[in-house]
């Protein structure tokens, strides 16, 4: 059955304009049919079309299913790459893994200082519809490094970056009974200083393996290592 | 310093057309320059320039260094996407994370029936050089579902598919003892006579964890827990 979002419910009882065109006059559904809505929040409405209007579809919710929750918090923060594309293709992936919050930031070797959030917000939702999820995951603007650190909330703060004589892999360093947070630096890394800020403000240094992973392909892994905690 | 390929080291003295004139051309490299080169077979190669030639770049080598050796067989096959884009992303990904080889399938639910392993080629080529890896993975024609099964030589055989009865994750069949195939099968993914067909040659079921993924994110995620399976 077909899969629509709308982060109003359960207040309204429409679908919006594009969601609501690709609903009647891409999909073609009907008055009477069944379709299922994402809220964005963790809950999956099964929903009967009740006008079935191209620009505002109103339908009947039938029921509701809680997705089940996350058993810690997964945040990913990570200064963006150049290339925007990879970092679509991130959050896109990310979601389909499952990630409960995305920060951006803005480092010393940054190539990147701005960040266009409503294009990446499309890009989470459909891949939310493509993964069946139902809860979307937080996007925060870019702020600065120092910025990010001042205000932590998870106890299991980590930072990805390998010493030679401090090697301890993310995924011995992760439990669910901890909400995490991994860092993930530029292509450039982060600097000294940097990581010292980090280890005063309670982080501890990880290492993602021994290949040498570009940016995005650290964070995905580190998304992946978070989810498989919770196998 | 730079970095180059020529996989027909150590017999040749000279890098070929398309790498001389990066080398010359575009990064300058001059006689008495010190570069890299990596043969795909599992060396690095340090050289310096003796004829800064943009057509046909002369080294003579310094040293050689070998690339540690994974500890099994990582070979993933799977059912190439409709886009090609996504295979091409994979191949560039998996490499970056370390696979020895990716074969290609055409079962019943295929949205691809061709793929041009010379772009896959150049992905990885690319990839290598990032990640800094001398060892280029195989990468093999496209065959039938079937053929690919009738000749098969890990001892470790896995296809991901989960059946509500049977839900062992990935991540605990792997041990770095055995060489490993995982199959990721296409979007409609496999048939149950498919799946029986690869019980039958040995092949155990395993699951990637509770999300829902898409083929090329399943299959990288089969390669990172492959790669996990040797920290």
């Amino acid at each position: 059955m077909h899969l629509f979002y709308q982060d109003q419910l359960p207040e309204t009882n429409y679908l919006d304009l594009e969601e609501s065109k690709h609903c009647v006059k891409v999909l073609r559904q009907q008055e009477g049919d069944e379709i299922n809505i994402i809220d964005g929040k963790g809950t999956f409405y099964k929903a009967k079309i009740t006008n079935a209007n191209h620009k505002k579809c109103e339908f009947e919710i039938l029921n509701t299913n809680k997705e089940k929750p996350s058993l810690f918090h997964r945040h990913l923060a990570i200064a963006p790459t150049k290339n925007m594309d990879k970092m679509e293709w991130l959050v896109e992936k990310a979601t389909e893994f499952g990630i409960d919050e995305i920060s951006f930031f803005q480092s010393f070797h940054s190539e990147r200082k701005v960040i266009k959030i409503d294009r990446l917000e499309k890009k989470v939702i459909s891949a939310m519809k493509q993964s069946l999820k139902a809860k979307k995951p937080i996007l925060n603007e870019i702020i600065s490094y120092h910025k990010l650190l001042e205000n932590i909330k998870a106890k299991n703060k980590l930072i990805a970056y390998v010493d030679f004589d401090n090697k301890v892999h993310m995924k011995n360093e992760l439990n669910t009974q901890q909400d995490a947070l991994i860092l993930i630096g530029p292509e450039g890394d982060f600097t000294p200083e940097e990581v010292d800020l980090a280890i005063s403000k309670g982080f501890k240094k990880v290492s993602l393996g021994n290949s040498r992973l570009r940016t995005e392909t650290a964070a995905l892994a580190a998304v992946h290592l978070m989810n498989l905690a919770m196998e």
